[in-house]
């Protein structure tokens, strides 16, 4: 591997900022930021800088490229990705750099999409420029998680979000749940939502909280929420029996509504769901009858281009993506109050009897938002020995 | 209030860290540290310091004034506590720091108990003795905060511990729960009972898990483990209807077992367990037939001389306790797993069941304890809007 200076570190961990300005708007395309140094004057000098913003519109490369104009000749480019080399709705990224006459290329982390992986690189040596790899590269897979996901694995990245008691309640025996968490925990939850590809709930959790699961520009707490709340994330609703009212507050809010259900409903109340509004997606059914899960998620990476999947929903179908091992990070927000074991558990896991059997995770992030405290962990592999690092 | 200099801050602290010492011995009485220093050569110099190990030995004022031998005379005393002046298993401390020549005394904060606050100093001044007191108070109310709850207000400090998974569940719904929390957390529980003077627990708890309730020092993870071990805490067993089996381990356990149940009880039952060596305390039953807890709790302080309270207990007693309005604080271990909504819950709350009643609590440490989290919580006043601070 390439040895880096301090100075491509710097400019690198500058791309890396750029590249955080697409958080909420590049998805489904990956967040990238590009930044044009030319080295020839007495002190190094950024020349052109960008990002990619939203898809369709140009690439953090072209960006940086229009910005620096004849400066970019004989510079250097950092790109906290691997420049692509196709055609798609803008130009190959790799054959701008060279027609601008960039002399060499620092990349953080190469295309992850296996398919194209390593031709940006190889366009640009064949055009002669240098090119060096995997500087800050951990820091650029964290950029795009769900994305990486993808493009590897087939699948979104999964994130559960849960807000709970202390004592790991979320809802009264009778379904009352608003508000167990403050408004920080809310807003961070609307982040999170915008910063998603799609959000996953259960019918039972849509009907009894009539959930929009929409992102509000008032409650990101965002500098540029208006911007961010424009793209509405999927909201994908898991309903095997076909129960969502035509009425449900979700269909009437914009962006698109997918039902996931299993077949032999009646077509009647298909058409009058679409009629409401809402996109029905029929998949297989699992043994039990229901959807499958893992046809479903693997159905949103492939058929949608889910990055980053927000499930926020109820203890049951909270536990079945859990027992389907799809949940890759779990978001306890923990209200400083008790609800007492009369209220309505988290996470429903109808086979675990003992306690061998105890779903290990892995505590990665514990913090203080607002009154309440946020837990970020893992799940761990099962018969996992449990966590035993200090974080 | 007096006018402190740096060097009576710092001659302070180290009264109050000689005091900690005392943390695990010297129950019931409170933890007190004293340093004795001369000020007449070229620098300051402590020439007697002590701490009240053990009830029934020195104080730590009589401590530090044997170290400092005849150059006590025309030094200064540092005590965490306001000096006794009555003739106990000791003589008062306050005349023998008059007797020693002692020129200038002082105190931290005054005695908690009302009876005899201020005395001590009234003798010292009376001997011509320069008192000051309130130096570093807060942190000498922290020393003993059980001890200065009986004096005050007739209760012990009562903490409740539970030892939990994420999701607020504390076993099996077959009752099966060894572990769920790591070594660490057990140790700190150890320490917790080690301070305390008495350990609460229900009948079903102590019948499920046959727990001892005792403290060992080899899971102290102390280093005078063998010293904390000693006293062993006097456990009490809420037993309204006399289940406890004689066979139950905690009988045969060093240390004192009061069962505390509530009249009507037949003869033999009780004959039995007292032969197996419980002590059987009969207290008024409350409106429910059982045992009234307040009452218990101030029959501990009353006439057991109980400072710290431990309870560790199921979801009911705990409950219960928290119902009550008898638990000062919540240390909440919790274990980074999941045992489901199938398992068992952590707080009986019969009452709650609308959000407005939830019990608010105020977050006052988190911290990780190994691999498990320690959550420390206060109940807040039934009504209270929730705690709005960022700890």
């Amino acid at each position: 591997m390439a040895t880096f200076s301090a100075a491509d570190h710097r400019y690198m961990a500058r791309a890396l900022r750029l590249a955080e300005r697409g958080r909420y708007t590049a998805d489904p395309n990956p967040r990238v930021g590009c930044v044009i140094v030319r080295e020839d004057g007495a002190a190094p000098a950024i020349v052109g800088e960008g990002f990619h913003r939203r898809a369709g519109e140009a690439h953090a490369e072209v960006n940086a490229l229009a910005a620096a104009g004849e400066r970019a000749r004989g510079a250097v480019a950092y790109v906290t990705l691997e420049p692509c080399s196709h055609t798609g709705r803008t130009g190959p990224c790799a054959k701008a750099l060279v027609e601008a006459g960039i002399a060499r290329v620092v990349v953080a982390m190469e295309d992850p999409n296996p398919r194209v992986s390593g031709r940006g690189v190889a366009l640009l040596q064949s055009a002669g420029v240098k090119v060096e790899t995997g500087l800050l590269a951990d820091d650029a897979r964290r950029l795009n998680p769900g994305f990486i996901a993808r493009m590897e694995t087939g699948r979104p990245l999964v994130r559960l979000k849960m807000a709970m008691s202390l004592d790991g309640r979320t809802a009264m025996a009778s379904g009352e749940s608003q508000w167990i968490t403050g408004p920080e925990a809310r807003a961070e939850v609307q982040r999170l939502r915008a910063r998603s590809s799609a959000v996953l709930s259960g019918v039972e959790s849509v009907r009894t909280d009539d959930s929009r699961l929409t992102v509000r520009a008032a409650q990101l707490g965002l500098e540029n929420a208006d911007e961010a709340a424009r793209r509405q994330p999927l909201r994908v609703i898991v309903d095997s029996r076909l129960r969502l009212p035509e009425t449900a507050a979700c269909l009437a809010e914009p962006g698109r509504t997918l039902i996931a259900t299993v077949p032999g409903h009646d077509a009647e109340k298909r058409s009058a769901l679409e009629a409401a509004g809402a996109e029905i997606l029929i998949l297989e059914a699992g043994a039990d009858g229901r959807v499958s899960l893992a046809a479903l998620v693997a159905y949103l990476a492939a058929a949608e281009a889910v990055n980053e999947l927000l499930v926020e929903t109820g203890a049951t179908l909270a536990g079945a993506m859990l027992d389907a091992g799809l949940v890759d990070s779990l978001w306890l927000f923990m209200a400083p109050t008790l609800l007492g074991a009369g209220a309505r558990g988290a996470f429903a896991l109808p086979g675990l009897e003992r306690m061998a059997d105890q779903r290990r995770l892995s505590i990665d992030d514990v913090r203080a938002v607002g009154p309440d405290w946020r837990i970020i962990a893992s799940p761990l592999p099962a018969g996992a020995p449990g966590d035993t690092k200090v974080p």
